[in-house]
Parts: C-alpha cells; structure tokens; sequence
C-alpha cells in the first residue's frame, strides 16, 4: 500500500483577501487533484488571506488569542487558546510574515477547510478531504510537528474501537489520529521556509467523505478542557490547587520579602491578593498554604521569628 | 517536491529468534529499497524477533516496565517508562499477539534500528536511515499517532536555529521532529492490523546519515525529567508537593474514613503513611496539607468537630 504526499512549488505570497482557492489551484496542475485525495494548506496561508496578519506588540495579541495559562517556564508561555488549542504563543506566529507584523490563526480553521473544500469541489468538479495545519510542541518530546487545526470531508480519527487483530484481541489503540499524522507526513513535504504552504496527500480516499459530508472537524481532535490530565503544567496545577483554597489567598495578606517570587506569580497571572481577615485563620495554616505556593515557584519559606506578621521567602536550595 | 511512503503486504508473522532483516527484505523487492530511503518498522516485530513477547500479568509487567508514574485516571495509568518514554501502560500492549502475552518495548530500540541499518547495508548494499515506531497518545489531544522510539542513521530533529524566512525573520519553529513526522506519515500506509509491519519512505535523502554516522537515535527525542513542564498530571503535580514538605506525610496520622481515598493514593503510589509526631503541629496545619493531597483526587475533607484526630473525606460537589 503506497501514500504519496507532493507538495507543488510556485504558490505565489498570498496576501489579504486573496482568492486562496484560485492560487493553490493554479500551482496545482490538472492531474495534481483527485477524488480522495487530501487537501492540506498551513494556517499561515489560510490565515494571510483571511486578513489575520496584524501589526502590535506579539505579547499583546498572544494575550487577546488566549483562553487560559497552561505553563509558564522562562520566556515559554504554554496556553489553551480560544479554539482550544494547546500551544506555545497561543499559536501566534511571527516567521513567514513581514517584519513587525505578527499572523493570527484563522478565526475557525474548521470553517476555512469547508470553504476550501467546496471551492475545490466547485471549480475543478473533485471530491477531496482538506486539512489545515500549524506547528506544535508536545509535552514529553523534543521538536515540534504539525497537527491539523482545521478539517472537511475527512475522517479526522479512525476508529478501531471493537475491531479485533488476526489474534482475536480487541485492539488497545482505537483512534489513530489521522489528520494530524496527514498533516505531520505533509510537513515532510513541505519544509519550514514558506515556499510550499500546500499538498495533497494521495492514496487514503477510504478517508475522504461524501459530498456533502464534512464531518467533524479538526475540532474532534482537542481534548476537552477538564478531561485533560495534563491541563497544566506541574508547577501551574499546585498554584491552582491551593488558589481554589481560601486559605491560598492569604500569602500576601503579611509583608512579603520576595519581589521575585510576587513577580513571578504575577507573571503566572496569580495576583498577590491581600487577604481579608476572615481567611485568616493562624499563621502556621498561612505559611503551611504559602509554602505550598513558593516550593511551586521553586522557593521556600525562611523561618522567621513570627509566622503571623512575618512572611519570607528564598530560592529553594537544591 | 514528493514523498512517497509504501508498505509491503507479505511479511510473515515474526517469532523469537527470527531474522528481522531478513524476513523484511524478502517482503521488500529489488527496486523498493535505495539509498536515501528510510525503513520503518514497527516495535512489535522488533520486539517479537528479539523475544520480547512475554506470558503473565500485563498490570505487573507495566510495574517492570515503569521507571515512576506520570499521571492516573481510572483504568488508564500514564507512567515514564525504563525507556524514558511517557506512555500509557509503559508502552506494554496486548494486540497483535497470542491472547494471553503482551509484548514490551525492545530492550533497546536505537541498538534494534542501528542493527537494522547494517543488516541492511551488507546484504542489499545500500544506505537507508531506519525508524522504530510506537504508537503514543498526546497530552492536549484526541486519538493516537506513531512516533519514532528507535532511529539510525537518520537526523531525528531538523534544525533550523538561526535560519531566516523570505522576510528575513529568525524562524520560530527551529526544530521539526521529523523521525517522528516519519513515524507518522508511515502510520497512514501501514494500519493498525498487523499485517504491515514496515514501509519504506523515499524523498527525503537529505535526512539520512552518511555510512558509519547512525546519528544520535531517537531517544534524542525525549524531554529529559526535570526539564518537563507536564512531568506529572496536573493531580499528581499537587500531590508532589506537597509529599516534599514534612507535613504532607501527617494526613494519615489519624483516623482517615475514606477508603475510596486512600486506595486511589495507593494507585499512585503514594503511601499512606503513619505521621511521626514531630512533622505534626497543629491539627489546622495537618487538615490544610490532607485537603490539597484531597482536592488533587476530587476529595474534600468534611468538617468534624476535632482537627486533631479526626479526618474525613468526601467527594468534592461541583
């Protein structure tokens, strides 16, 4: 069983309110294109003829496309986005783009692909799936691959579930994720440099929908937020743990000699509140849910001479 | 720009002691193996061929295979394996083998695929790059997709450090994983049945090593513990530390009247552990400590009239 993925040079720079359709289709000859073969574009493409290059501070916009923190660690920000995406950047980009301008993903990658795929289907009369890609980081693994943020009219994990091996053992994996290794396999094929945003993966028709079926999406592919063991990121998730405790907000309710320490917590988005004295109840419970928080941060509380009034704090000592 | 991936029907069912190479080039003819390739191959025949097929308890063969746990939810256990490897059920799987044996990883997978690689240059004199694959689930996502646990004579991370797009911005992304990328788009030609055990990729001759380089191998790969933000699910974060402070081992000092609670820490691995006296100080600070552990299994300790000696535990209610 053979799968080809070739991605054709010659897609001019795509800029906003470009017909995306028309460019890709005129790099792509007249044989390039069948039915059941896939589609894949990158969100770069997708996203600079949907007019999302915008100009600004990357941080800011980073903070506008997030949903939530996930990790922090040095320059890193880790983030859910608001299409549910856990990436570094909120997978706001700042390479293939002019300089100062920073590239947005597409406002709903699912509903670029579908726009993609009925234009194909329109003008060249074939029924193709269609993947919109971005690169990601993993959390166990070095390097980064692409994933699919977008998808039409392909079946985006195959299910195995209830399918036995020539054993007779019910298969343990029951979903490869298949739109994600198209668009890993595509970026094999296509590289990094911005010259080949598109290809078509040929030999997985058994994939590609009906016309008229879309299916789910590359949507299906995101874990929902809450089914996620790995939510946040270590150091994140003891934060939270104890910030969903009254006690947790107490901290700073004494001075606090550690301006590194509140200005990382700051940074994590995790305010150094003063603490209403209700939430107060001794100073060893204080210490005991700031300790919590500091050893998070990598700090530990110093022993001082009265735990009520007299918060400090240092580097944790390896 | 093209990259073809094409999997050969035919391989026989791989037993212990077998010629791994052998078998494979038989199923591969003449013309479907040339210099610049890549061969790919599953782990679960490397693993037959090298008597990794094992009788016995799956659960107590994880235990062996496990070098700590990673994160826990019902029946699904995420642990970092001997390999390094995070993976659910260390890797150990049930599926394409005799009912009753699980197969483990190979002992070593970058030695299986370097053994590989010569077999194959000495008998069919040519230079490929060769990948051991697994299949792995995300952190953030749905489904499954393989990944490259052996590699030889293959750059298993493209580096881009320092390379400039078109507009002359340092690129992001510096490093695509593309053993991994390989592992994947093989997957889409290979199926989870068992009947496809390798598959060959061709066009990408510029990753594959010269003669005598077999590279650093895919445990390059491998986010080294500590450097880590997802090291432990974002329960089991909490749950170490707080089991790093003295006070964290007090919650069972006393009288626990949750079961279900103290079963699920044993799961974990964390023991329930008879506090010595001096790590105990106030009854307030011991409760503060035992409701995190808690709150990081879904618990929450119910109010009893005696911080001291009296700790309960109840579901937590959304």
């Amino acid at each position: 069983m053979s799968v080809t993925v070739t991605a054709p040079d010659g897609v001019p720079e795509i800029r906003a309110g470009d017909d995306l359709a028309a460019a890709l289709l005129t790099a792509l000859g007249p044989g390039d294109l069948a039915d059941g073969d896939v589609l894949v574009v990158t969100s770069k493409v997708v996203s600079k003829a949907e007019g999302r290059v915008v100009d600004g501070d990357r941080e800011a916009w980073i903070d506008a496309e997030t949903a939530r923190l996930v990790a922090l660690r040095g320059p890193t920000r880790i983030v859910r986005n608001r299409l549910g995406l856990t990436m570094a950047a909120a997978g706001v980009d700042a390479s293939n783009v002019a300089q100062g301008s920073v590239v947005l993903l597409p406002l709903d990658p699912d509903a670029s692909a579908r726009r993609l795929r009925a234009a194909v289907a329109e003008r060249r009369g074939v029924n193709v799936g269609v993947v919109v890609t971005d690169t990601a980081g993993r959390a166990w693994r070095e390097g980064q691959t692409d994933i699919a943020i977008g998808a039409a009219g392909l079946a985006v994990l195959e299910s195995f579930a209830g399918r036995v091996d020539a054993h007779g053992n019910e298969l343990a994996v029951t979903a490869p994720a298949v739109a994600d290794e198209i668009a890993s396999a595509v970026e094999l094929a296509q590289g990094k440099l911005g010259a080949r945003p598109c290809a078509v993966l040929r030999g997985r028709a058994d994939l590609v929908l009906p016309p008229g079926d879309d299916g789910p999406g590359a949507g299906a592919l995101i874990r929902a937020d809450g089914a996620d063991l790995f939510g946040y990121g270590a150091r994140e998730a003891v934060i939270q743990a104890v910030a969903a405790r009254p006690a947790a907000r107490t901290p700073f309710g004494s001075p606090v000699d550690a301006g590194d320490f509140v200005a990382a917590l700051a940074r994590a988005g995790i305010a150094a509140r003063a603490a209403a004295p209700a939430d107060v109840r001794t100073g060893r419970e204080r210490r005991a849910a700031a300790d919590i928080v500091a050893f998070a941060h990598g700090w530990e509380s110093a022993e001082t001479g009265d735990a009520d009034t007299d918060l400090r704090f240092r580097p944790v000592t390896p």
